[in-house]
């Protein structure tokens, strides 16, 4: 099970067939391995030993892919850093797992004197971008060129492929460590989950520094699929290669998908070849299905549900659900069934087993789960207690085996005895017209241990009163689920990667006391 | 990676719904665990250890599944044994892995007695047929009834899975050893070849001796497929089981294939929801294609290419390359491209590789290739010289990757320097109305190194001379293939299996002399 087995096989297979397609750039199969054997040769040239780091900082294009091979070729593993980040996070995150070796793109080089001052394991930076190179940054092309090019090293099985960086909500990030088996076996299942057009063409939209982008990436490398790699979301660029290539299939979120069908300028473009729109990260409303399904009425839609330390998907919500039908809404705020190589089950606070309906948290066993965090050998065993994977994610499994996510764990609020789901508080609250975004947390009380309290932020202009809140609430959901207290705030506290901050609402509460948390 | 994994699945996603079904016999997911946890228990009371050999001495029967996955969940390696052999090739088998226990039904219980003399090994017999234990075995069913089920032991990854003795054509079997990953990664690379209806009704016909049979058992029990399982080809019991449990796929061997859709019973049956046909062992021909895709319109044809020791996989050609059009007829005689896991290239006699149309032999190289032969290292060192399984199998692939098989290595003739394909020659010999069967060879010559001899049955009744059939190949293969001498037998050596066994054709040619094998 080894990353590159994909291109030794296309080698023989389809040569001159394209691999990577970006903007105006193409590299057939022949001459992206030269450039990846290359690739392996400079790193080994600047001292990169197989299980070695080697960092990369930039928008995604053709390079982005070349770093994934030219890694893995090598023995090295990648580690891709979210470009939200400030440079004190970044900093952070390649000095947690000693990344000496940089590539950065144009976009972000301009951050590379705060990261050296800020980063003491990093020595070597690449310039991986177009145009001159920057004063003391090494060029990877001119790297390249003078490289001797490599073997490929074979590096498979439970050899690091990875480490990535999850930002969390709570705390430093981590880093999620990926073998070459966890996600050879991802992209394996993947295709058997997801049917697809033979040898078709495929579009990377999400970034490489999730592993929905260099994941995907690598899926499409392991089928042989052309990939047409999209630096960051332009809905006319979209089009333009969606069109222009023949794209068959891609990975999206449904916030992009909504962005482009209601684009004006979506009916300009004829997409007759696509056939499979995978999509994560949030199920899809019936709404948009039907808008999305019209838009492209060749395609097939299916859900993917997972995580880093999943690498990634261990649910999927099939094609066939999607179709209209008497189970369609039901099925659609699923996230479908546990893939071929994963088990998955809901236990509650003690690991015990519960049955089908109930809530609790959703674990996960099988060859995809990943080796660890990165140093954190307290919350590896954490994460990974008797065998399982726990998602921190709440959820149950229906009489019909689909999975359903209601909340992160630590975000239900146990009032009274009575799990609330702050996620269904806060869709009650978004039906009121005035309201533009909430969190609902759970805040100590003295009577029923924590009662919900919602902080929201009105629409511009707009005007609410606390009690016509709740009233307007007590029309939707059940009183125990009603906010007991509501804080108007002009904005809520997110993450440079824009997640929501709970724990930051929680604080001022909860301070010099103890949450349980499942 | 856990063979074992898909039954904790089942028992989460579906425990109610029917894993196996014989004849009148069903078992649902919950009770074919709980007696596979239960034989798990009654060998280790036998003293079965984890890594010993259990032997199966059966028709295919419910009993079979659970005799696979009772081995599996204890961390025993099954020897399913060719029914087909004498008791002499069955002892040697089970003496070669040291199998003390054998599982034996109501067929093959007579043979125990001569099996007792001829083996050293064999210990305890347990007899799993219907009706009466016969004196001397043990009750499967008391057996059962009195164990205390165990734990799944979850051996998985490159623990030993399986023993798989294959006949070949020289020789003594060899016992090609299976890990669970070799088996599991097949299974999932199968799923992702062949799109397949989610959790559908398969069948198995083939036997589980060979890898077709419990290879595909297993890949069905990954995807939570309910198996009907057929004891032995019979028409009407497969129509019968393909109406009555609404089969969606099956796996067939051409022959059989023409069997059914020309019984004259074909028409009485109906089965509206088989979508998929697998078949292996030998390309399909148009004419039979045509007919069994009109025979059964719903369904996808695709061709599986692969043995034993690769678990058995390697190659498949899709259903869109069984749809009629330009490329139909070329396509159809190929084996197909090679699958996800599996890199295959053509090398000639010093294992360089061969560029793409030029013969020679098809080896292969990834996760599916066996951990080697059981006790036999050189045989194993020589299979796998320069980390490929060297297949055996003469072949080219052709510009567009498609893998064609053209001959056995050991059966390829080399005459004046010119390769010689016996398959080739047989081919224009079989055009000869009154020839039956024929077996083609090289002998050895003076001058041309080998020369081509062709040994031929004619139909009952048939009268040829051996110039006439020489002028006849004549007219259909260029002259160097023409066969120089002609022999005509009322027979051919066979093997149990059926296998033409052309070393016994060659032997008396060849006493005292090497002959060159690649």
């Amino acid at each position: 099970m080894h990353l590159t087995q994909a291109l030794h096989k296309a080698l023989r297979e389809q040569p001159d067939r394209d691999a990577v397609i970006c903007g105006a750039e193409r590299l057939s199969f022949r001459r992206f391995t030269e450039r990846v054997a290359r690739l392996a040769g400079a790193l080994k040239q600047l001292g990169v030993a197989p299980g070695d780091r080697v960092g990369l900082l930039a928008l995604n294009s053709a390079r982005s892919v070349e770093f994934l091979y030219g890694c893995w070729w090598s023995g090295a593993v990648i580690n891709p850093v979210n470009v939200r980040w400030t440079p004190g996070e970044i900093a952070y995150s390649l000095d947690d797992c000693d990344t000496r070796v940089l590539l950065v793109d144009r976009s972000f080089a301009p951050m590379i004197a705060a990261l050296r001052q800020q980063s003491s394991s990093l020595a070597t930076v690449i310039y991986c971008g177009d145009g001159p190179t920057p004063e003391g940054l090494l060029s990877y092309e001119a790297l390249l060129e003078a490289a001797t090019p490599v073997e490929d090293g074979r590096f498979g099985g439970d050899h690091l492929a990875a480490v990535m960086y999850t930002g969390g909500t709570t705390g430093r990030p981590k880093g999620v460590m990926l073998s070459h088996a966890n996600l050879y076996l991802n992209g394996l299942c993947a295709a058997a989950a997801v049917p697809r057009p033979e040898r078709g063409v495929g579009m990377v939209v999400a970034p490489f520094f999730h592993v929905g982008g260099c994941g995907l990436s690598l899926q499409m490398m392991q089928r042989l699929v052309t990939q047409v790699v999209i630096p960051f979301f332009d809905e006319v660029a979209i089009f333009e290669a969606m069109q222009g290539e023949g794209v068959t299939e891609t990975f999206l979120v449904p916030s992009m998908i909504k962005r482009l069908v209601e684009h004006p300028r979506f009916g300009d473009f004829r997409f007759p070849r696509f056939a499979v729109m995978l999509y994560g990260a949030a199920p899809i409303d019936a709404t948009l299905l039907a808008q999305a399904m019209d838009a492209w009425p060749g395609a097939q839609f299916s859900q993917a549900y997972g995580m880093t330390e999943l690498a990634p998907t261990i649910c999927v919500l099939s094609a066939s659900d999607h179709l209209p039908g008497a189970q369609q809404a039901r099925r659609l705020r699923s996230a479908g069934r546990p893939v071929a190589i994963a088990e998955v089950r809901i236990v509650d606070a003690e690991d015990q087993e519960l049955p089908a309906g109930q809530v609790g948290e959703i674990v996960a066993r099988g060859p995809m789960v990943m080796r660890g965090y990165w140093n954190r050998p307290e919350e590896t065993a954490q994460a990974l207690r008797n065998g399982w994977m726990h998602t921190g994610d709440g959820g149950f499994i229906d009489e019909d085996g689909y999975v359903h996510v209601v909340d992160r764990i630590k975000d239900m609020i146990v009032s009274g005895g009575e799990n609330v789901y702050s996620a269904e508080v806060e869709n009650a609250i978004a039906l009121h017209p005035s309201v533009s975004m909430s969190a609902v947390i759970g805040v100590p009380d003295e009577r029923w241990g924590e009662r919900v309290h919602a902080v929201v932020v009105l629409r511009p202009g707009a005007a609410l009163e606390e009690t016509a809140l709740i009233t307007f609430c007590r029309d939707h959901i059940a009183g125990y689920k009603v906010p007991r207290s509501v804080e108007f705030r002009t904005e809520l506290p997110l993450s440079p990667a824009g997640k929501l901050q709970k724990f930051v609402l929680r604080e001022p509460f909860w301070a010099g006391r103890d949450r349980r948390v499942n």
